[in-house]
């Protein structure tokens, strides 16, 4: 029930989410509500996803020559989750949705998360699919290809890399053409046909619903048959893998998309993940328009926000399920004796692990980071719903807050989730390290995080290549704000204090690297590490955050365990992760020029 | 051949193998001798271990009710290791063994760890139990059990650790008792019966070899059948899968030792795995003593340093064999466009991706580590050769040297290699998440290493609780001085001062720290922080031969591909790794107290 507890405090003292009720969209919600909804998804999650997570592993996706083949016990996980409602979880209740802040949505999905990241991903891409669909898509388009996925029918996908294309999405080179006369006149949409390579797809392929959305970006050749270079290029299609009619029922047409390969990775496996084939050597797969042409990456990346939320707590909550692994372990084995100064006595039985000091380090750690990281993703979703739902004043502040946060929400917990997901496995041991035990798939699962969803160099380069210079730094300006609000109430309390000034320290270094890093204005030389740049910030982030949790810990039960557990994790971060972004910073602040001078020849 | 070229350089130019032929031992070998063995080992590991590296995990080790299958490929590979004379690298010419130097031993067996360190566990294993056995064996255990080993007719096994005793060895609780009237009398040494279970046994089943020869650590139970406590009890013992009379040949008795069990494992897959019981329900395996009762541990460890330095060669190799995918891949592969001053120009073809900073500061990060480590690992080989060869006082000095450096030998590269193949997998993206290249399985494989061989949280507590006071500090103080001689050697050469200072400063630090965490006398206070002492001490010696190393690179070809990158992967230690050294020392030095307070309850 650690995670319970923990998600309790965060939403209801940490985040007041009880606030949410004043305004009319969560007029009839309150912390009962929520608390009934975790409860539902917390009882889902543990008997119908858990106990699927190592079969949807062990049995990976497999294509017989027809079908892509799942374990049964992967569809009936989903089906328990379609049953909940939760993929209308932030839908209108008039139509059928729950109409829940996005803050609840995720905290309930973190037990998803936990239970089985590989399932989970189904239902959240379609999710995502959907609502990119109510905000882009026609009137007809959100009632034939979204309604059936917010009740679970049709399930959805997002297409966007290429073989040639990754990281690189202007260089997609999937086209797609008018299809005949009066192309634009089809009620589902204009009409294309599309053909081209979509790889990584998850969940391209499977028997799980009666139908698969595809949203899939490509590009419409000009009057030459040219295709425009660049992001500007790139439009947003709907392909259906079956085909439908105006109604939205399915025609009986297999539309031209094709499963050209499964790819077989070291983890996340009980998310079936693909080749798909548009079109080879037909007449093209059709597609239905979404938006105007030319808008495609702005549509699909209106939901951006909400994805990397995604990403963050699927990181977050693999984390978590190693650490909750480790310590129950922990608290069971026994191995060693304590270093008395007279050295260990043979003579006496052995100790339980969790009594050993680098045990206990190692298990600190991983509260630390899996902790401090949920607080990071539920601090996110709040602003998504204060932006949604805010006062204009509070609503602006939260986007600014969101266009810096972001890429911390997204890589920090990709990269040290996965350490601990390593220290699960290093208390563990040898059982660490077999098949006999969650944390090895735990560590296998959480290291597509800082692959997909813009790679981890990537997010450097946005955070402070775009992000930190947005409209002259105003958004960091607006961050750094924030901060010192939570400086100053903790310079309040004697026992923080000392966080108070360390984090104040830490922003100030921060914020000398930032100037330091574009002093030349050159591109090259302010991102040759923003790397190390965005693992800085990720860190004081994270301190920020901890000691502002730690300011919402009640004063009344002030020496409960509770309190007790989170003061020492914030210890933790402030002593033994804070002091690291000194080595980080000192290449930033210098434009340390050695990456970028390395020639190949010299490797 | 990036490999080749920086194994001749750090043999020749920096560690001198050549002044070996000095010593009558080495006298008949010369730096073409070496060559020679260098080839032929590369050459085997490239056609017979490369390309079974990836069978042997696919297919990995199965129990099918009699015998453990392994794919032919390993045997083959196997074959063609103890067809190469390597086996016997190390024994007298005599014998037919190579009398090579344990440097050069190492060196060779790179290319096999790099190769396939799943399959080269059985060989390495093997090797270890001869020497072990040639050391501390009778004349007729030598030839009986050691001598098919060295031939490659017989393979060998460690058995150390049971099921409730991992890192605590002093609680095993396997017995041997004499086995009846004139068990002493046997020719091929005392004669036990042993009664147990031994867990996580590498090559503890198969068909690859005619028979295995186990050693077992067991405790002989006193008159009353009361085992000792501790270490003291443990008493070493030859256990063979097939009964052998007095001449070694097979009698037709399978001994008492069963497969309990495979251990199914999350990579180094290529090794089985298992759990053995030893004369379950019957009279008890037979087994014959080793030395004198009670001597059990300290026989097993005489090896200890190399059995330990082929732990961290292997994470080394496991890191190179990283490095050289993700570069060949980084090399070829397109993605994306520089960042100049007007932005991206999508109308430009894009980049390979090694020409990006980011990519190139994880290939550099990689090679710092890798190269590193290799050092590290050849200059312990080469401080063996000295400790047994090497003018009394210079002996001396190696070993001391080594009391300090095995620690580090074994964890360090277990820890940065590891991260080294993470890194490799984020060069190559998706497709290093797949199973399409080898990356994902190098990372699988290298996580064992900080495992196995004593935990990194062992090594943590033996360097600060053992090594590092050991005789008031002497091993020590023979690091630093020996440090110190590279500091001024570099202090003289401009282009090397910076670093130079930087070293000393660093050494200085970890100087005091060192101090700090035994300024209350109390183990428990000092260990606390144990590893991240650790994770200091290894940067700072990493540090130390990076400048060392660099001091090596010849004058007349500084300007070439080969030493500016030697230089570049120094210069990346010292500005990105090396000033990591102040948070860890930090808590060590403040002797913090938050882990070993830490109560369970708060978790």
């Amino acid at each position: 029930m650690a995670l319970r507890a923990t998600l309790d405090f965060l939403l209801r003292d940490w985040l007041q989410v009880q606030s949410l009720s004043e305004r009319p969209r969560f007029a009839e919600h309150s912390l009962e509500g929520y608390a009934a909804v975790l409860d539902s998804c917390e009882r889902i999650a543990a008997e119908q996803f858990a106990p699927a997570n190592r079969a949807c592993d062990a049995e990976e996706p497999r294509f017989d020559g027809e079908r892509v083949i799942l374990p049964a016990s992967t569809k009936q996980a989903l089906d328990a989750y379609i049953a909940s409602g939760m993929l209308a979880a932030s839908q209108d209740e008039a139509q059928g949705g729950l109409q829940l802040p996005c803050v609840i949505e995720t905290a309930a999905n973190a037990f998803f998360q936990k239970a089985s990241v590989g399932i989970s991903g189904y239902a959240l891409l379609t999710v995502g699919n959907a609502n990119l669909l109510l905000a882009h898509g026609s009137e007809r388009q959100r009632a034939v290809f979204a309604q059936p996925q917010l009740q679970g029918r049709w399930f959805g996908t997002m297409c966007l890399s290429e073989p040639q294309a990754g990281s690189s999405l202007s260089d997609i080179q999937t086209r797609a053409v008018p299809d005949g006369e009066g192309f634009e006149l089809d009620p589902l949409g204009p009409r294309y046909r599309l053909h081209g390579h979509k790889m990584w797809i998850s969940a391209g392929e499977h028997e799980l619903s009666e139908n698969i959305v595809h949203l899939v970006l490509a590009k419409i050749p000009d009057a030459q048959g040219r295709l425009v270079p660049g992001a500007r290029g790139i439009s947003l299609f709907i392909v259906p893998k079956h085909g439908v009619d105006a109604e939205g029922r399915l025609d009986g047409q297999r539309n031209a998309v094709a499963l050209a390969g499964l790819n077989h990775k070291l983890g996340f496996r009980g998310t079936s993940n693909c080749l798909l084939n548009f079109g080879e050597g037909g007449a093209g797969a059709i597609g239905y328009l979404v938006g105007q042409p030319g808008e495609g990456l702005r549509c699909m990346f209106h939901m951006m926000n909400e994805a990397r939320i995604g990403v963050g707590l699927a990181a977050t909550m693999l984390g978590y399920a190693g650490f909750e692994a480790s310590l129950a372990y922990a608290r069971q084995r026994p191995q060693g004796r304590s270093l008395g100064l007279g050295g260990k006595d043979a003579a006496q039985p052995q100790q339980l692990i969790i009594e050993h000091a680098d045990v206990k380090r190692m298990l600190l750690a991983q509260k630390s980071y899996v902790e401090g990281a949920l607080a990071l993703e539920l601090f996110c979703a709040r602003l998504v719903d204060e932006q949604k739902t805010g006062a204009p004043e509070a609503a602006a502040e939260a986007a600014q807050l969101l266009e810096v946060l972001i890429p911390i929400a997204k890589s920090w917990p990709s990269e040290w989730c996965l350490e601990a997901n390593s220290l699960a496995i290093q208390v563990l041991g040898g059982a660490g390290y077999t098949r006999d035990f969650p944390v090895e798939q735990y560590w296998r699962d959480n290291r597509l995080n800082m692959i997909h969803e813009g790679t981890h160099g990537i997010h450097g380069l946005d955070l402070l290549g775009r992000k930190v210079v947005l409209n002259g730094g105003q958004a960091l300006r607006v961050l750094v704000a924030r901060i010192n609000r939570t400086v100053e109430a903790a310079l309040q309390r004697p026992a923080l204090a000392a966080q108070a000034n360390q984090l104040a320290a830490a922003l100030a270094q921060l914020g000398r690297a930032s100037k330091a890093a574009w002093a030349t204005g050159e591109p090259e030389v302010a991102l040759a590490n923003a790397t190390p740049y965005l693992q800085a910030f990720g860190h004081g982030v994270l301190a920020w955050l901890w000691l502002d949790v730690t300011l919402a810990l009640d004063d009344a039960a002030v020496s409960s365990d509770f309190a007790q557990g989170k003061r020492a994790a914030a210890a933790y971060f402030y002593r033994y992760e804070l002091p690291k972004i000194g080595a980080w910073l000192a290449v930033v602040e210098s434009r340390e020029p050695l990456c970028r001078e390395m020639q190949d020849g010299w490797f």
